[in-house]
């Protein structure tokens, strides 16, 4: 991992943590196992696209060489995923099917204009939406939890991006103030889609509090700007 | 395997069937193994990113999700491809560069004017560059002979692939007479292709004489279409 140590995080901290009170909550937050790994494995199959799209339009060779190594991570937890709902018996494109239209926008939104911007938009929402979609399994069976959070877990592909962004941050110091502010644009659209994560995943009306979640994968987001240099 | 057994082999063959003499040639022609894997990395890599094309703008989600399984193969190709190169100490990036110019014209002009001849462009020249890529192989060393035929041989692709343009194919009845015409344009380029591997892998102007693989090349790409019920 090549993230800064998190600078804010007091060595001693209270007992009780708004990350262990919206930890508690999770465990509690039990979701469908089929929908939710139905639109897990959609957004992966949408940041595999939008790796393949970084590939093809990459700058030089080396990076389309590091960039595929990240589509590779991707569309192994797209099809690890896609496993363990034929392990439930689910046919998956009928289980995607639903989340598809909601997750095909969020791609296009999240693009950019180009590849600095897509780079960074696969990065920022697919960072939040891993971390939020581990966070959402903590209610799931335990062996299945197990290994939904291993398959979520890969950060091999988070540091390829990272590392592409921070060159290309060194050598262009217009770079970015762009960066950041379409990183803010991007904030809003990832919170809409795991929002309805919950929703799909069955809370209905009377899901689980996510707010604090959300400041959880908000202050995650802070990190990981602060990471590349630029202002969250 | 889904294709059909073919239907002209003798069971009595000659003691010297055309396909020995072809064997012999190529077992003594023996290809520079950095530029060997080189272009073949690449054009796996000009594979993936056509299939990952196809999986954009799969006509349904069944289809995106074939698709992307055989996307993960050329992609799983490329990347064992690239690791024999570290192993001989090479940097994948610099070896691959000179081949990108040609592979990426080749993706271009073998990539269609829809989903439909954008299949079967990779079918049939993934068939044909796979089959003569591992024929050429037969003259690199003995361990990474066995290694990259290993590699080069997962048709698991060819048959989701194929399954895709079967149906297609039964679903439109159009359909057969265009692909066919965008077949026969595709085997020129492929062989052309084919050709300047020879020549990159280090055979010069006395490299072997291709014209008998060529044959071969083509009669593996007769029972391909074939089996989709078109005319060669």
């Amino acid at each position: 991992m090549s993230r800064r140590p998190r600078p804010e995080t007091p060595r001693l901290r209270p007992r009780v943590a708004p990350t262990d009170l919206t930890r508690i909550d999770f465990t509690e937050f039990t979701p469908e196992p089929i929908p939710f790994l139905g639109q897990a494995a959609y957004i992966q199959l949408e940041f595999f696209e939008s790796l393949a799209k970084a590939v093809a339009t990459a700058p030089d060779l080396a990076s389309k060489e590091g960039l595929s190594a990240a589509a590779g991570v991707a569309l192994r937890k797209h099809h690890e995923l896609i496993a363990e709902l034929r392990r439930l018996d689910a046919e998956p494109a009928d289980v995607m099917a639903p989340f598809a239209p909601a997750a095909d926008r969020f791609r296009q939104v999240t693009s950019g204009a180009d590849w600095f911007e897509l780079l960074l938009g696969i990065h920022i929402t697919s960072g939040m939406l891993d971390d939020y979609f581990i966070r959402l399994a903590e209610g799931l069976p335990h062996e299945l939890r197990a290994r939904v959070r291993a398959i979520l877990g890969e950060s091999r592909s988070a540091e390829v991006i990272e590392r592409e962004l921070e060159r290309a941050i060194a050598a262009d110091p217009t770079l970015d103030d762009r960066l950041a502010l379409w990183a803010r644009s991007l904030v809003g659209d990832t919170l809409l889609i795991a929002r309805s994560a919950v929703r799909a995943a069955g809370s209905g009306e009377h899901g689980p509090d996510v707010e604090p979640v959300f400041t959880e994968l908000i202050a995650a987001h802070t990190r990981r700007m602060d990471a590349l240099g630029l202002t969250a």
